[in-house]
């Protein structure tokens, strides 16, 4: 029967409905940083099987997707990942979906997990992914260039932090520790002691391992050359590259003065 | 070099950085819906070959992500979909993610876009999932019975008018008028108009249409009886089921005194 | 020389400067409060020399500004007094200012302000106004009957405690403590102690105090009796009116039930 | 009767009364501009019969309230009036009010509006105030040097294009059109035409009328010099002063390069 239907059309007034939806757009002329993160992921982490400290395949799956997320949404200009994190940040006058926080969370943290999904058989061929994993995400405003550069830095000395904690810890637990030991063994070190006592017990040298592991990952545009066969260097295209510098010091952005540039 | 990474380490203030967070909690004891839609699901509809007006197939996946959303956020207590968009119903006084719009938008669409990849197979065996698909998704609160219930009916009312619309429409087409003379020929027109139209030229009776077409889709957790074998109903578990009820009329409701129920 | 600004009338775009104003709409349909409070009144009471723990002349300053308050913004239902801190409660689907939070809080704040000092040689007709106070304020909304009651409850709990507590001390002080020895003296007693404390040491009845001073004050619309000369009651018209009224308890409010109707 | 009270102490939670209030801190090292406007200022000049288009007392009453609200809030930088309207700019990385929006809006406002009753006396000697003014607001955060250089231009601008159709429009109405037939001859004018009908019909230059009028008021801190009986410029203190400068070209912000410094 139709005629509620019919009714209803009149009664509801969709202008009323959507009163009470805020818009909740992101102040225009600063940069937008989408930052992601694994939900739940020690557990999706053991259920998969990752190696730990570091599972170098996980990573690189990530930085697939997030190769992809760039090439999906041109107005992010870096994005810069480590663990299960990832930071998109977005060029300082974007219009995408007219700076509407919800819309640009969803959009890219939904691109991103389908992405995970359909990508992790090129990176795990022998292992089932075996449920949906899912990441949360928020959107943050930076109103000026040192404090967007500010935000890519604190991210970049958490993974140090991170990365050298970790791999103190699974070394003496790979060693015999239980946790609660490998634990208390480094309560309050600071970073000459971890370094020491990996050198030390395990006979690491920190600065050899993978640059992966200790600076994290850096995507974004960049120039690409290609060399004909006759060896001449015949066109230059832009694609989304992955790297691994250290984005704290000014080396980097000199080089790449178009990434973060003011009138962007 | 590690000492340039000491030295952020004391100058970048964490405490700082998350100043610039905006918290954006949405108000407490209202209905929070969270709305997700595909993007540019046109585009992607067509690349996939999903049939017009409605893909059956492609329904069901999206009402199997659903369920998949409610077995995983248990705080969400009723969920509609149409076509390519899904509203999910938290309970009144969630406290999930501390009701962060953010978060709990971020969260529910990255699951709903990993199970959408994850579960294709299963609804498409013989077709391949050619990119990923994304959703984007915003929370609006309602602060009332009256007004969560006003808000499903319109989305139902939405159902129905675009239905019928359709159905009209790709008849139109598939009978050989081109895109632009069915547009013409429905303009204006209103339901009784529509369903004669069916009717007199196409021999379809609108209310014969499927009803997951016409109603759309409730996803709700509902009392499962389980019989054992000499015939007695031994346990009742509770389990997510799809149903395809009227949602404007009070009947569903009053059946279903809980799902809404004020203190929840 | 005139050019200059010819110039920059093309060049600034008012649509750009206004894109960086946000909205900030409350959410439809739920009851808008708008508190303001006294800024530093600890230090305009003392320069203003009012009586402790109260004076009754302020606080009727206090209300006078209420009652032109609601006089001037019709859709103010309720609002309700105590010390330096005054709460308006909004119709539940205002529209005034299109429920923008800044423009609300900031014209009541701004009426109450002015009539604050055009009323004071009303109340106050030998002491000069030393400085301009000032009140600063906020907009909070609450979704359902059950919780602006609530709301309005913990307001007159806190007039209650505070008093209580305020009588107590300046009594101890001015029998001669040091407002150290009040201050001990009072750590941790509960209502009971309190009272007995006041009868004990100063003989006074808590209950036998003004009303003004132990329930605060009410101001809201109400209807008028006008008495003609040979005793008939000719006319009746709306007007606001102060009480002190219980209103924790249902009694005020079912005497009063068009106050906080559902529908307003 | 006390133990309805007692009881309720328990019962409401302020952590719960207090969760419904949202924050809403403006975005960290942002110009917070807090643009106040006089509510329904037609109908209040009118009734205070000020004078037409300008009344230079009431503009020297605003710039007085302006100059007290400068010294009462210290963060305040800098302050541009026109008219009924004040834009007060507060340093960058100031944390008064921790920066909420309607504190920071409702404290200003409410300074400046019994500021405003308290000095009318001083500006109005033989003019009773006739009702209590009131003022709205609004909080706008500008992210860099240059746009908040734009929006003192835009209110310059504005100042100057309503000043120059005010004036015309007066005196063609002082000169016996009625405001429907000055309305018709001002349409579509461009500034050299309107200043032509001044110079033609008036024998006005624009150029020469008060810069107050042309230019709006400028108030900040400056140095102040001050000069002993015998010649020597003996000390230095800051005093808020109030010109009326060119705001729109660098010269007046290269002179007083400390106002908007970056790192303020």
């Amino acid at each position: 029967d139709l005629s509620g239907f019919e009714q209803n059309v009149n009664n509801i007034k969709p202008e009323y409905m959507k009163l009470f939806q805020s818009e909740n757009k992101l102040l225009p002329f600063t940069w937008i940083v989408i930052r992601i993160d694994g939900s739940h992921f020690h557990r999706f982490s053991d259920i998969q099987g990752f190696e730990k400290p570091n599972d170098e395949q996980a990573l690189k799956l990530m930085n697939s997707c997030a190769v992809a997320v760039l090439e999906e949404f041109k107005d992010i200009v870096f994005a810069y990942g480590v663990s299960d994190e990832y930071s998109f940040v977005l060029k300082r006058n974007t219009q995408l979906y007219e700076r509407r926080a919800s819309e640009l969370v969803s959009a890219i943290v939904s691109f991103f997990s389908s992405s995970y999904v359909m990508k992790w058989k090129e990176f795990f061929p022998k292992k089932d992914l075996k449920y949906p994993p899912n990441f949360d995400g928020r959107a943050v405003c930076y109103p000026s260039y040192e404090i967007i550069r500010d935000y890519l830095s604190w991210r970049q000395v958490d993974c140090h932090i991170n990365n050298q904690y970790n791999t103190c810890f699974w070394m003496l637990v790979k060693s015999g520790k239980t946790t609660k030991e490998a634990q208390n063994l480094l309560k309050g070190t600071q970073t000459q002691e971890k370094n020491q006592m990996l050198l030390n017990l395990f006979n690491i040298d920190y600065k050899t391992l993978p640059i992966i592991f200790r600076n994290g990952s850096s995507v974004f545009w960049d120039k690409e050359m290609t060399v004909s066969d006759n060896g001449v260097i015949t066109k230059s295209y832009k694609k989304v590259v992955v790297e691994h510098p250290n984005i704290i010091e000014d080396c980097f952005w000199e080089v790449h003065p178009l990434i973060l540039q003011e009138i962007s």
